[in-house]
């Protein structure tokens, strides 16, 4: 028997199951995979033996993942590192048979997936570890975007728009100023898709905040206030993560999640309170959290279309042999938008971040440049589709089969 | 002449420019109007005499006006209530030969009519004047509900299906507690829309707070508690406008707009800390404020249509002679869906609030009743279209033609 794994880890995208779907549907179809399972909350279900068994699912619920927010299967922010949990989860491995396994998942993710292929090298353990990117970050390495990140941008511009179109019909005897806080734990790249929604014809927002431009409160001040004496109103889309010059960060929640990351939390009212008591003008502030990242419904078509792909083509590159690789998106073009599959070493990713370079950032770093957005643009392309039903969307509704624990 | 004038009022909704474009088009159409003009940001516009002409627009540009987030004429906050603005009102009236007046807005606003219709009876003077009724809050008295409620409601409803979705993905090993703000200054109509996304096959939200329900902490923490117990995650839609027992409310920003009423703010970041300190548990929390009225593009398609059907009623309402009245929507059956528009006195509606009635609201005050998803779902149906380029939606560019200025 040589079966497949699938599983899922770390923040969750509007269309991470789009790539379980590729994944799920590409070993299903194929010859070399006797039976598929997904991990139940990713490494830490696996770790318990707690898998589901795909096979016999139904073509059409199955059809029905990449329609569902959230992970089908369950997420997980556990890191693996102690010599029982390897025994553990090879003993895992050999007990079910399996062959192939799929993590989807972001940096940390991928600095799993590699010390798992490292260790089945070392053991002598015929295993294909494949990483299937995702984060709504867009930050993972050697990848020219990430899937999630389309469909983030796209929400993030899409409600930039109509909140700063809000914001114009009461600014002349209300709310002045209004602040989207934006996801983004060490990048600015989804702050910066708020960018996509000013046009000539309409401005707004007015200005985006990065983590990789030291905040300057006294320039931001100054800066929200020539805007509001220019246009009379002020949209602002910041990131979570906004640093002072020495690198702390200016918002946090006090606390860690389990991988070490400091909780950030509330740059949005931090900023509404400095603009208030500055410039005696009332601020609007909306905090997206979840919505941002699993908005499925204003998912993009371009980014939904290329997480199945992924997920499909690391099933292609493990039954041919490969292991210890990413599928990555290399671009070919912005205009039209063109780009090629290929992999990359999962060493070379693992725990790596890519800021937004400085190109993409305006000289006085409140915005970004055109460069960025030819950048973004195609990747929140198209509408991808929704099943509805009485308003309201459809998900899967899997039988949820267990496979049998055998240890 | 006899001259028509369309103006907004008060909090935006993602379809009072529907109601716009129903009121323009119809007016366009009729035979009795010879100019349509719309005050800039509503009343305050009208007494400096900033009026826009549409009669020339094109009508490429007038149908894209249902498109479009926001309130495209502008929108205030402002009350008339000096013999000063009374009578500067009706010079502006008197000089651009306006003859009816067509004021789209919520409570505060329906008082604004109500006393100009007044007005210009005292005076003699010939004006319809009949209000088009739009609150998300959908708190407006006699009418079954409002347009803008169904959109909103449909944000909050699908917005907490995906939240729910990510909460359960992650609630293994790291956030158990998802908290949604939701609008409603008054009423918890908009909070309790959030039940629609909860089924019998996938729970959540499991629990919603009311401001017509007091807040009893002990009981909301043992309530969060048993759920999270029997079900891992717990998902939380909270009205950002939660009182005590002795009716004060739990979370204000400290001060007041311009009609009076209190500024509310981060009930969210109230029960987040509340939980925390409590169970020990993560708890993500989201604040979607403008988005949750903005968002056009999740607008419902029966929400839409009877934004547009209201406009063009008012109409047909004036040039029957009629004045000081709003058009209102009787519901005939909830299932299949069937209702008729009628007109109600002003006087009966200015400055009332209708609550989610105690009927509505489940026996331990946490959820709804079956009644209320019955009174509810048919608000929700369908998806209004929307216009995208490049994966963005298109808005009016009206050439937005001022009138002269003749005081």
């Amino acid at each position: 028997m040589k079966n497949a794994l699938y599983a899922q880890s770390g923040g969750v995208t509007s269309v991470i199951n789009a790539s379980a779907y590729g994944t799920i549907v590409a070993a299903l179809e194929s010859e070399g995979i006797d039976r598929i399972f997904a991990g139940i909350n990713g490494i830490k279900g696996i770790l318990n033996e707690e898998l589901l068994d795909l096979t016999e699912e139904t073509r059409s619920e199955i059809d029905r993942i990449p329609y569902t927010p959230g992970a089908v299967f369950g997420s997980c922010r556990t890191k693996i590192d102690s010599d029982e949990d390897f025994d553990r989860l090879f003993r895992v491995f050999d007990a079910h048979s399996i062959r192939y396994f799929f993590y989807n998942g972001g940096n940390d993710s991928m600095d799993t997936a590699n010390k798992i292929d490292n260790k089945a090298k070392e053991l002598g353990f015929s295993l294909q570890v494949i990483g299937v990117p995702k984060t709504v970050d867009n930050d993972l390495m050697e990848t020219d975007h990430c899937p999630g990140y389309g469909s983030a941008a796209r929400f993030t511009a899409i409600s930039i728009m109509e909140a700063t179109r809000d914001l114009r019909s009461m600014y002349s005897d209300s709310t002045k100023v209004f602040i989207m806080e934006s996801m983004g734990r060490h990048s600015g790249w989804l702050a910066a898709s708020g960018s996509l929604a000013s046009s000539d014809r309409f401005h707004g927002p007015q200005i985006i905040l990065f983590p990789e431009v030291p905040f300057n409160e006294d320039a931001f001040i100054a800066k929200v206030d020539d805007v509001i004496v220019r246009e009379g109103y002020c949209s602002i889309v910041a990131s979570e993560a906004l640093k002072r010059p020495d690198e702390s960060y200016i918002s946090t929640a006090g606390y860690y999640d389990s991988f070490g990351n400091v909780q950030l939390g509330k740059i949005g009212q931090y900023l509404e309170k400095t603009i208030r008591d500055s410039l005696k003008c009332k601020v609007h502030v909306a905090i997206p959290d979840y919505l941002q990242r699993s908005s499925r419904h204003i998912a993009s078509l371009i980014d939904w279309q290329e997480a199945v792909e992924v997920g499909a083509l690391a099933v292609r590159e493990a039954l041919e042999g490969v292991s210890g690789v990413m599928v990555s998106i290399c671009r070919l073009s912005n205009r039209p938008y063109l780009k090629k599959y290929c992999t990359v070493d999962l060493e070379r990713i693992a725990n790596g971040t890519k800021d937004l370079p400085r190109e993409f950032i305006s000289e006085d770093g409140f915005h970004v440049t055109e460069e960025f957005r030819s950048y973004a643009l195609p990747l929140i392309q198209g509408e991808a589709p929704n099943l509805y039903l009485h308003g309201l969307p459809i998900y899967e509704n899997l039988e949820r089969r267990k496979v049998e624990k055998l240890l």
